[in-house]
């Protein structure tokens, strides 16, 4: 470190690739959360990113329930080898239903070496190991097994709601979507306490939505945002805390 | 048209990039009123954006006041080449203050024929002809002519504050990176109640933090965000409204 002039910019972070656009909101909302992980007192200790925030991509929702409609994973694939192009060192997928086609954006990156930061396991790892966990997301998510596989691996057992709070979900998820928080709060509030009352002690909150309905109420202490979980993967491995 | 399938993804959106990092909040700023600028129904029609968010830079203010300390400009050229090199056909900066090397921008990118989209022609391009302006900003960018200098060219005269409002800003600015938004708005509001008494009509804001204290006050009305003209101009410029 000694040779190192004071002149010279923090040599030392790594370059990360946010593979975003899907849509630009949940991009924003990661690269937002990055910052707030970061512990920086100056611009020059924040971490340096390149974010592919393009959505002019095949609809996902639609390829996971048709298996006629077209795969985004193409696209997302020219992303990923793209940010590899510009130098970053890891890619992290700024979505939960995108990871549906994780390993195939892993079997791209194959030949660069760079690794993909998956949002299931860093919030996986981050979770207590004691105590029973609900999953909170898209139906999409949730039947696509994108967190549930991986959870097996570890030999982590994920609750998942029923279909009338999954309804409630859906609903609350689309009520945020059109910036109506207020509504979603009070439709999802009984169904939070009753899971509560049945013995759940963590809410893994697994998409974008659901953190702007839990923030500021008494569910908040007791639920894990994904997307909290990987901003602060993405801070670590910049830092080097993190190996590949 | 008629010959495109109902599968292709939104051809006609031109890919924009940022340079970013200076800072990240800034940065994010950026993308979000580019977001809230955009007319769309649906993640596909969003604005394509590579974002070169990398804060390992030198420090703007220092490079402006002390010309023995080192320039952010091959860093900012470097951004702003790779950015091309993945394919973007104009570039924006996320920063007022970067303008400052704005030529040596648009000078590295001369041979590539992508544009730089600038702040300043954006905000200038969308004020008022009649009536008089003040620009609040901070003093690097006041002093070093970013606006000013292109205003001349437009034979448009901006006013800047005298130095006890200036003083004002400077602190409403510092109060705000803290997030003491009422603060900065108590402080701010008896200057901007006086220049509009001198004559002021509109209030150019030209940094990223005083739109933050404007919102919400009587003087919204009477200010135009750079930041927003800058980000109507990529979604014009993307959806092909605007040309080269």
């Amino acid at each position: 470190m000694k040779k190192e002039s004071s002149l010279k910019v923090a040599p030392t972070f790594r370059l990360v690739g946010i593979l975003g656009g899907m849509g630009p909101a949940a991009t924003v909302d990661l690269m937002q959360k990055v910052i707030d992980a970061t512990p920086a007192t100056r611009d020059q200790e924040h971490v340096p990113l390149i974010v592919w925030n393009v959505p002019q991509i095949h609809d996902r929702v639609a390829a996971i329930q048709d298996s006629n409609a077209p795969s985004p994973a193409p696209e997302m694939c020219r992303g990923a080898i793209a940010l590899t192009r510009a130098g970053v060192e890891a890619i992290a997928i700024a979505c939960n239903t995108a990871h549906f086609w994780a390993g195939e954006i892993e079997a791209a990156l194959q030949e660069t070496g760079v690794p993909l930061i998956h949002i299931a396991d860093t919030a996986l790892a981050q979770l207590a190991h004691e105590g029973r966990t609900m999953l909170l997301a898209t139906e999409g998510t949730i039947q696509s097994g994108i967190y549930s596989s991986r959870a097996a691996k570890l030999g982590l057992e994920l609750q998942i709601p029923d279909s009338a709070m999954q309804q409630a979900i859906n609903q609350g998820i689309a009520d945020i979507k059109r910036n109506n928080i207020p509504v979603a709060q009070k439709l999802l509030a009984p169904y939070l306490q009753s899971a509560q009352a049945a013995g759940v002690t963590t809410f893994l909150l697994g998409c974008t939505e659901l953190p702007l309905a839990i923030r500021g109420t008494p569910f908040e202490a007791k639920s894990l945002d994904a997307t909290e979980t990987l901003a602060r993967a993405i801070v670590a491995f910049s830092r080097g805390l993190l190996t590949k």
